[in-house]
C-alpha cells in the first residue's frame, strides 16, 4: 500500500465558490486522485482553507501558517510515498506576502520541512510533488479587489517560479492552472468540475512517481 | 457522504508493538471502522504516535498536545457528523501527567473544543464519542516502568473516569479495554488483530450515532 | 450589577497626544461611560497602548495582537453584558496591515471570539458593540507620516467597514470619529475634551443594549 | 488618584464555593478594599479561574499561566502606584507544580517581571504587595483529593515561604489566611463573607503603602 | 576581562557574497576587533543569517526575529560590557517591513530589551553600540530585486536613523556604511576585506567605550 | 579551523557555588578547552544558568528548554565540526523533570536536533560528543531539598543513561563526574579547579574527534 498526502488551502479543502460550503466528496480532487490510482493507494485530504505557506494570519481560529502544522501532519501519516503540496492562493492576499516569489520562497520552506523532519523507525522523507494553483481570476468583487490588491497579476507567475523552485530542490511540480481555472463567481476557488480536473490531471504524474 | 474524524496517538496510528514500524493499512481500527460502515462513510485517521490529551511533550519534534492541535484538525476536516477521540496512554507518562483524572480533564478540555471551534458556513459541531485505551500491561521492561511509573495502576481508571465525563458532556463512550488488551511486548501498543478489534467493535456505536 | 467590557488601544488607556502621559482618570471615555450609567453597571477599561485587532507588532513587550489576548480577557471579566471594542487606529500602520478593510477582518475575528469563547458556568456570550475610532488627522509630523503611509485615507474608511461587519454579525456599531476627532498635534490620538465626548455618546446607546 | 491592580485567581474573582457562579460584586475582596479606600484610589481587579504563578495548565482555553501574561496586564494599567498579587493555590495541583516551595518560586518571578516591565512615559514600577491564599481545606471531595494530593500540607507552608520572599525583595506581605478560610464546601474557595474579609483587612495596609 | 557581545545577522556571521560559505574564522569582523582589542577582551560573535530586528520570517528553521532571541542570548553571555548589534538589512525585505524607519523602531526595541532584562546577581546592564550596515547595492540581480522592492533607497537612510535612535536612547553609535561596502556580486554581503574594516573601525570606538 | 560548540548549564556558565557571580574567563572549562587545543580551533561557549534538555521552566524570563534554543544555536554557529552538549542538572528539579531517565530522553532529542537541522550550504552535522553532569551532593541546604528532592539519588543515574544514549545514537559520550565533584557549598555548582578539570579531561577526546 503506497500513502499519498495531500496538502493544501481552500482548493483542496473543496471550497464552492459561491461560498454556500463544501464540494461532495467525489469531486474533491485527492478524492479524484484516489479513484483514479485505486486501492493500491492510500489518498490523505489535508486542505484547510485560508492556509498559507510560510505566513502568519490571525484572522481565524485555525492555525494557517503550513510552516507551523506541516511537521506534524508528517509526523501523523508517515511512513509516506508522496507528499502534494498546492499552496500559494492566500499568499498572494496583500497583508499576508502579495507577491509570487514570497511564495516560491515559501514553497521551499515546506520542501525544506518534508525532508528534515524526524521521521521514526528510520522511515525516509517521502517524494515532493509541488502544485502552482490557476491564477485568480478578474471578477471577484470588490472584497476580493481589497484583499487580493496586486495579487491577479502576481498568481500568473507561480506556475513559473514554482517550476524553477522544483528544479533547484530536485522534486516534482505541476502547474494546476493548465487543467483548471478559478471560478468567475469569485475568481478564487473552483467548481466541483474544475477541482475534478486536477485530480484526473495529476494521476499519471503521481503514477510515475510512485512507480505504479 | 457522512464523516467521521478519528483522533488519537500511537495505537490509531498503528504502532507495532516490537517497534517495528506500523501496522498494515487494513489492520489498523479507523480502516477496519471504514470497511465495517461502508462507503455511505469517509473514515478520517489521525493518530500521532505520543500524542497526549493537554499536556505539552517536547521530547518530539511533532507537537504531541492535542489541545493545541485538534482545533486545526477540526477546522481542515469540517463539516464532520463525528469526532472519535481515543487519548490518555500517553499521559500516563510520568512527566506528562501520571494519573487518570488528568487524562478524564484533558479529554473534558478537547470535548469543549469540539464544541466551541468557530466552524465557517455555520456548520454544527459534531457529535463526539469518547474511547478509553486499553490498560498498560506489566510486561514494558525497564524503560517503561522509568516512564511509566504507577501508570498501570493509573490507566485501569481510564474507562471510569471517561465514561463519567462523557455522561457529564452528554457524548458517546465506548471502553476500548472491553475488546482489546496492550500487547505483551511493549505492554502499551496493540498487535493487528487487538487494533482491529476496535474497529469492529465500534462500528454499531458509530452507525447508532450517524443514523445509518 | 450589568458588567460591561470596553477593550482598545490608546485611545482606550487614554495617551495625551503630546506624549506626556495617559488623561486624568476621569477624563478616559470607560470612565465617562461609568459615571453616565451610574452605580447599577460596572465598567471594565482594558486600553493597551498600541494595540491591533488581529495583528503582531513586536516593537512592544506587550502583547499588542487582540486576536491573542481578547480571550483571556473575557475569561477574566465575565460574567459579562456587553463588550465595547474600539480598534483599529494601529492597524493602520503599514508594517501591521495598512488598510480599513483588514481592520473590518479583524474585526470579524474579535467577535467571533467573544462568541465562541468556553465561558464557564454556563454564561452567555455579552453582546457586542464596535466602535470605528476617528480618523487619523494629517498633521502629525515627519514620524507619522513614516508609520501611517497612506494610512489617513484608509482610516475614513473604517466607519464604513465596521458597519458593514456589525450588520453581518448582528452586533452594535458606533463611529466615535461621529463625536470626537484627532488632536492636531499627532493626527492619532484625543484630547481630554473628545475621549469624554465617545464616553458621554455612547451612553444611551449602551443603556439601550443593557435595557437599562 | 492613586491606582491599585489586584492580580489574583478564582478567590479574586469571585467563585462561588458550590460552584454555581461568581460573587456579587460588592463581595469581591478588590470591591471591598476600593469601598474602604474611597474616591481617591482607582481599584482594578484582574483575577482568572485557574490562573497560576508560572506553571503551565492547558486544561483551559484561558491562559492560565501568569508569568505569561502579567507583563501585559501592566502594560494596560500602568502607571500604578501598586500591584497587589494573590496566587498560589493553583500552583498546589499535583500537575501544575505541587509544593509550597515552587509557588514562592513563582512569586519571586511575578515580583521581577513587575519592576523591569519597560512601562512607557518613565514611569516607574509599583509597589507590590503579595499575598499567601488561605490554606487549602481537607473536605474537598473526591475530585479535590485527585487534584491536589498532598497540597493541603503544602498550602500551609505557602505564608512562610511568601514572607520570605517578600523581605528577600523587599516588599509587602500579607496572609490572607490569617482573616480567612476556605470554605468546606470545596475546600478552595471562599464564601462571600470570607472575600470580603479580605479587602477589608488589607485596607490599612494598602492605605500605608500609598501613603493615605 | 572584559566581555563584547557582537550581535548581528548574515554581515556578523561572514556570509560570502557568492554564496559559497562562511568567510574565514580571522576575517569576520567580531574576530578581527577580538584581535585589535587584544587579551583582556572576550569578543563573542552572534550572527545568524537572515536575522531582522523585530519582525518574524517563517522561511528559515531558525527563529530570525531578534526581540524573541535577544533575552536569551543577553542572559546567556552576561556579565557584559558592551553589546554591538549591527541588524537592519534583512528589515529592508518587503514581506518583513521594507523600510528604515521600521529598523530604527526594531532597534529601540533592541535597546529597550538589553537595558530590562532581569539580569542575575545585580548585573548592569552593559552599554550598547548599534550600527547600522552599509547600504545595500544595486546589482543583486533579479531574486535580490524581488526580496528588496524598494529596499536599496531605505537602506540609505539607515544610518541616519540609527544616528537618532542612539541620540534618543544615550547609547553608541557606527555607521559601518563608512568603512564598508555590500559586494557588487550580490549587493547585500561584504567581502572579506570589507568585512575586516569594520572590525578595524570600530576598534577604537569600543576601546573608548571600555575605558581601555 | 574546526569549530567547537559547547552547549550547557550553569556548569558550562560557570556559576561559582556561593552564588557571587560567575567564574574568571580563565577557569569556564570551554576556554580551558580553548586553551587546550591552541589556535587551530575556535572554542564557543553557550551555557544559559538553568537551562533543561527538553523541559519548560518559567521561573525565569529567559528560553530554559533547550529544544527550543538548540536549533537556532546550531544555525547561529554552523558550520561546526562539534557540539559538546553537558546538561541534566536542572532536568533534576522535581517540578521540571526529576528523573535521570528523563534526561537521557531529553538528551536524545537534542541529538536529533543536531542531526536534523536544515544547515545552509549543503554543511554536515557536527560530531556529537553528550557530557553527564557530576552528580548532585547531598549538603545543598533547605532550599535545595526543595528544589531537588529525590535529584541526588537520580544524578548518579545520568552517566548510565546518557552513555547508553551515546551508544544508540553512535555519538561519543563523556562523565564528567569522573573528573569533577560538585561543591559541598551548594551540591549542584562546581568551584573554579573541578570546573577546570573537565575542560583539561576532554581536550584528548575532542581532538581525537576532530582529528587533530
Amino acid at each position: 500500500m503506497k500513502t499519498v498526502l495531500c496538502y493544501g488551502d481552500s482548493l483542496t479543502w473543496g471550497y464552492i465558490p459561491d461560498g454556500s460550503g463544501r464540494h461532495a466528496f467525489r469531486d474533491r480532487w485527492p478524492q479524484v486522485l484516489q479513484a483514479e490510482l485505486g486501492d493500491g493507494v492510500h489518498v490523505i485530504a489535508d486542505g484547510l482553507n485560508g492556509r498559507a505557506t510560510a505566513y502568519d494570519d490571525h484572522l481565524s481560529g485555525f492555525e494557517r501558517n503550513a510552516a507551523k502544522t506541516l511537521t506534524t501532519a508528517l509526523g501523523t501519516h508517515f511512513p509516506l510515498d508522496l507528499v502534494i503540496i498546492m499552496l500559494g492562493t492566500n499568499d498572494m492576499k496583500h497583508v499576508l506576502c502579495g507577491n509570487a516569489f514570497g511564495s516560491k520562497r515559501g514553497m521551499q520552506r515546506l520542501i525544506e520541512i518534508v525532508r528534515t523532519v524526524p521521521y521514526q523507525f528510520g522511515a525516509k522523507a517521502p517524494a515532493v510533488l509541488i502544485m502552482s494553483p490557476p491564477p485568480l481570476g478578474g471578477d471577484g468583487g470588490e472584497e476580493f479587489k481589497l484583499i487580493f490588491e496586486g495579487g491577479i497579476e502576481q498568481s500568473h507567475l507561480l506556475a513559473g517560479f514554482y517550476n524553477n523552485a522544483a528544479l533547484l530542490a530536485g522534486c516534482a511540480f505541476f502547474d494546476a492552472g493548465a487543467v483548471a481555472t478559478t471560478s468567475s463567481i469569485d475568481g478564487v476557488h473552483l467548481d466541483a468540475e474544475n477541482t475534478r480536473a486536477i485530480g484526473k490531471a495529476i494521476a499519471p504524474i503521481v503514477r510515475d512517481i510512485l512507480d505504479l
